[in-house]
């Protein structure tokens, strides 16, 4: 006999609560999930989590959904359970901003339209070269344990080499190796910075999305910005020394696409020299260029090792490496190394030789030029879609280079409202809102991950909803 | 004309300083180091240095070495710099211990006999399995971006199989993905725990070692130990809820080796139950077990999802893959999961399927017999050479697995002149003091990394020194 649908539930529920899984405290999945789950009306969820409440299993408290009261040992023993609900709110560290998490979790989701992502497509995906490397590295393979502190020195020579290119004169030893420039963010958070120290940083940024420094204690206060970056007079003054830091992307800044130019480059460098004023320069984008190279790199300019700079191969060639880098002076470099074991003994060994094996063997330029000529066609894709469909409600300016446009909707069309609405569409995008508060009216479009079809597409797609708003 | 050797030096630290890699107010190395680094005499290096003195960019400080004073563009202009050595000591995260760092680097040095690394020696890296698995990896590889946040579903459902063959039966939404175990206390001190917490560990314990706790502003507090384990009745009366936690590493204990018995584990988790004290079980060493495999965890006997469980592949197979888990209740790897994207977004992808071959092709287990094989004899014949030629001056117990042996040096001996003085002569060990403060006279043996007759060697040599002390 097969049991009812309701009992299905009732098991699984059960199974989760006895096993520990959903500790006592816990939230359950609300109705509208459980009912997705197992394919049945919302009726069914209700009868099954009536049996569970008459159980004294759950119970449904105000403001908190449903939630775990009791499993089958604690009505046993009549004994009260451990609450680690309590302890999840306990930590010094901040949960993601819950519009972040969302979007984070609708970014695994391949039914929607990616207007969100900020990574390149997997069309972008140079699958027969990376095989080709890893086959490589498989063969060259010698016994591997812990790497060194700072990164694989081989790893640390090609990085060297790959930013001699670009203007910036690096020893090996002045280079950590971390997964990617959000560890680096982290390292440098909790490595370098005392509690209550400010943090400037371009406004509207990417940053504002994060939570790394205001978990770690720090303030951020934002930065206007023209067309040429950064305004240096607008950054208040300073108090006192080793509380401030300026954090900064110059080269295809996230999310308004921005470039610095050389002349404020230069501007910024000065007086962060006079004001004594580090900087973090997130230079994750500057390979992503499409029209012309940017200009040199504020580290470039950097006489006094005022600058410490992030680099990645996850925009222009995998997230899934984790490979970035953080160049700095010597002794901040040690430090940060040090922290890095502390945190995870080091990144991977096997990304790291194939990190290795792309800088050093020339398929990386190649990969790059590419790339470059694939971001063009989809940018190009991007402005005329907008330019055809809505260029009655909105403005923006064209990006040289990197993955995205910061797109201004008239004031009358509530970008929340576009957010929800687009997503139950089947599209995804980033609400300006989540760059800075007063960017609501923004939204962040990256033409890196879909589709030209799906680019189209959601483009149009968007000024319906917005006409019919 | 060949430049004399003096100026080599001179040209070398100009360069480092010119380019900002040693910032102002950091340290140069020492004058033994650069003798070293040109093979130079000393007068040589002082030479050297007294040129860079009176051109004012160096200058001997009381208690800090000789420092960085100025580059030759604060001499130009007569610029006030950037002093970044301030800030190295802001970060609200410790550096590690000295005596730690000190270790770490003398780690990596190939002709030391290396009687304190925790791992397996490169004898024991499964060379051809791991190229075959990397190559099939390769060969099965499609695009790749950044994982989901719990870590690949694959390799989580592999490890929720590994653990199901090990008594545990775990959904693959209750495990997490982390870079290693290390990684994991690193989440929980940030995710979990507030400022003033207690941590509960046995003493003497690996955790002392690491700053991780303490930087998150939480405080160790000793449990004794007897054979069986943690004694229950040490852990002192509990302050408020959510605010301890007890760390324990039940199996095959660092340092000492210890096995907690069947009846002892029962008692743990009935006395951390009645209590409501969650516990992080550090089970990194199970699968290394010589005589007979272990009780099973503390956490297949937990009913209450009271029990945060580590594991990790570092100690079995290699730790350059940065592969570990932490197994717990759904809302708590959640919370958990978003930390580890707020820090690293997520583990590197090549690395997951590595380790996702490793535990579904069956080859895991296989090498683990091996591996079993050789842990005996190398334990066996460390016994051998500690019997052989330590017998007067020390005692130790037969450990039942793992890696090490705590042995306790008689009262006479003085240990950390023992460490220096090993290390002057190539041994390279832990002294105990690392892992608590009373164990100054012991020390931890490794026989998992230094072969057989680096073993015998070593502890001859420790007895000679002993003797001769």
């Amino acid at each position: 006999m097969k049991k009812p649908k309701y009992q299905l539930i009732v098991d699984f529920i059960k199974e989760k609560i006895s096993k520990g899984e959903w500790a006592i405290g816990s939230r359950i999945p609300s109705q509208r999930k459980l009912a997705k789950m197992f394919v049945v009306n919302r009726s069914t969820v209700i009868t099954a989590l009536e049996e569970l409440m008459a159980e004294g299993l759950i119970e449904g408290k105000a403001g908190m959904g449903t939630v775990v009261t009791n499993n089958t040992w604690t009505l046993m023993g009549n004994q009260s359970s451990l609450n680690w609900t309590e302890n999840i709110s306990l930590g010094t560290h901040k949960p993601s901003i819950l519009t972040v998490q969302e979007i984070n979790e609708a970014e695994s989701d391949n039914n929607l339209i990616q207007l969100s992502k900020g990574e390149l497509s997997p069309d972008t995906f140079p699958l027969e070269e990376m095989k080709s490397i890893i086959q490589k590295v498989s063969e060259q393979l010698t016994p591997f344990g812990y790497e060194e502190p700072k990164g694989n020195i081989k790893l640390r020579e090609a990085i060297s080499d790959y930013l001699k290119n670009r203007g910036m004169d690096v020893s090996p030893s002045s280079i950590l190796v971390v997964s990617g420039a959000l560890q680096a963010l982290h390292l440098i958070s909790i490595g370098l910075l005392q509690r209550g120290s400010t943090v400037f940083l371009e406004i509207p940024s990417y940053l504002y999305s994060l939570t790394v420094f205001q978990s770690a204690g720090m303030m951020l206060k934002g930065i206007r910005m023209d067309k040429e970056g950064i305004m240096v007079d607008s950054i208040y003054p300073i108090n006192e020394k080793g509380k401030s830091i300026l954090y900064t992307i110059p080269s295809f800044h996230n999310p308004t696409g921005t470039l610095m130019q050389e002349k404020r480059r230069n501007d910024v460098i000065e007086y962060c020299e006079r004001e004594q004023l580090p900087i973090i320069e997130d230079d994750v984008y500057r390979d992503l260029w499409i029209d012309a190279p940017p200009p040199e790199s504020l580290k470039s300019r950097d006489r006094y090792g005022n600058v410490l700079y992030l680099g990645s191969l996850s925009k222009t060639l995998s997230p899934g490496l984790r490979i970035g880098w953080i160049v700095g002076s010597e002794s901040v470099i040690n430090r940060l190394s040090d922290l890095k074991m502390q945190s995870d003994y080091g990144s991977s060994t096997l990304s790291q030789l194939v990190a290795t094996e792309w800088l050093s063997c020339g398929l990386y330029n190649r990969h790059l030029e590419n790339v470059r000529q694939q971001l063009k066609v989809r940018r190009n894709k991007a402005l005329e879609a907008l330019n055809k469909h809505l260029q009655f409600y909105a403005t923006w300016e064209i990006p040289k280079g990197g993955l995205f446009i910061w797109i201004k909707v008239k004031p009358q069309f509530k970008v929340k409202k576009l957010f929800d609405k687009a997503l139950s569409k089947g599209i995804l995008l980033n609400p300006g809102s989540i760059y800075a508060e007063h960017s609501g009216h923004f939204i962040r479009l990256s033409y890196g991950a879909a589709s030209l079809d799906e680019i189209e597409d959601g483009v149009y797609q968007l000024s319906e909803i917005i006409k019919n708003q």
